[in-house]
């Protein structure tokens, strides 16, 4: 079947909230149950789930296990994944010492910096020097990034990652990068995290809430 | 008129391109340009500023001055805005910290935290004990705040925000904290930041993007 991002998005946090009723002991949920965990409608739940044929069941709810292993299984294959973070300043250090990102089998397995006071292999998260990174990243396969470099060495570390072969980003700098077209047909995604813009949003937001004018 | 998040979310963005553009001597933008650097169609681009009532000139592109007064005029006055943070530990210290958040007359006035060891009122962002939280959130008439507490004491510390009168949240724990339904309706969001989760969504959309799945 073909996916939309907000598609995969969405079924990406309905098995987190599944995970998470699954471990306090729930069997059923209601897609209106779901849809306000997720921020989303009962009838865009239920749209979701006949996208990927899964029958809803309006009495009792949906079953948790058969929702957790039908979407796994749509969404593919739970190897464990990992990626990279290049940039060890204070965001990225903060990142790569919260032990809650690493659910879900996903690991950060190495961090790079250009400082060489910086390394340290024998750390939880190794920390390499810069100049190793494309012999690590291909050695191991790594296709996702955090990017936590300062704003103005964003589009070179950027391209050193592509050329290592990594397709996934997550960007903390305020660069907006973009993968280049050839990339493109490659897997290429980069997904920003922006805090000042996102503090600005909800200004906005809060505004047009109080005024009475956010549908 | 009415406002849906997704189009304040979108015009605040455009507002960002258009003062950087601004800022490096461009006079004049044209809708995919635009949308490129935000990410969306040029179609796109031009229905949100019909929504507005900017009408577009073809042959020359939007004039980016008339662009950013108009939108910041319909986005709203632009007083000084001012949020908390709550949680000085490593991932609250790095936003703390970081000088690129400060843009657009957003400025992060204090910090809290509940070890007094913390405690610092003489830092370039005073960091107060969270026993204060309510006196000096009320006093500043704060409205805004970022979380970065540990996740079990998530919920406590949001309700305390929301007794001192903040109604917009950047939640960094991967606590699904909702805006009670008596304070809905007085302005309230909240917006999340799960780093875990947006690396989870970027192994799926690489994967669906090398499969060829991804439209």
């Amino acid at each position: 079947m073909l996916w939309s991002k907000p598609l995969i998005s969405r079924l990406t946090r309905y098995l987190r909230v599944l995970r998470q009723l699954r471990s306090l002991g729930f069997a059923k949920v209601f897609s209106n149950n779901l849809g306000d965990a997720v921020g989303v409608s009962a009838a865009v739940v239920r749209k979701d789930f006949s996208a990927i044929s899964i029958g809803g069941n309006k009495r009792g709810g949906y079953d948790i296990d058969y929702l957790i292993r039908e979407i796994t299984e749509i969404l593919g294959k739970r190897e464990p994944q990992e990626a990279v973070l290049v940039g060890c300043g204070r965001m990225g250090s903060a990142i790569l010492q919260n032990k809650a990102i690493e659910k879900e089998d996903i690991r950060i397995v190495a961090g790079f910096d250009v400082e060489k006071e910086k390394v340290d292999h024998t750390a939880a998260v190794p920390i390499y020097h810069i100049a190793e990174l494309k012999k690590i990243v291909r050695a191991q396969k790594v296709e996702v990034a955090v990017l936590t470099v300062p704003d103005e060495n964003a589009q070179e570390v950027f391209e050193r990652l592509l050329d290592a072969g990594v397709r996934g980003f997550l960007n903390f700098t305020s660069v907006p990068l973009k993968c280049p077209d050839a990339q493109l047909s490659d897997g290429c995604v980069v997904h920003h995290v922006n805090i000042g813009l996102e503090l600005e949003i909800l200004f906005y937001l809060v505004r047009a809430a109080k005024e009475g004018t956010l549908t």
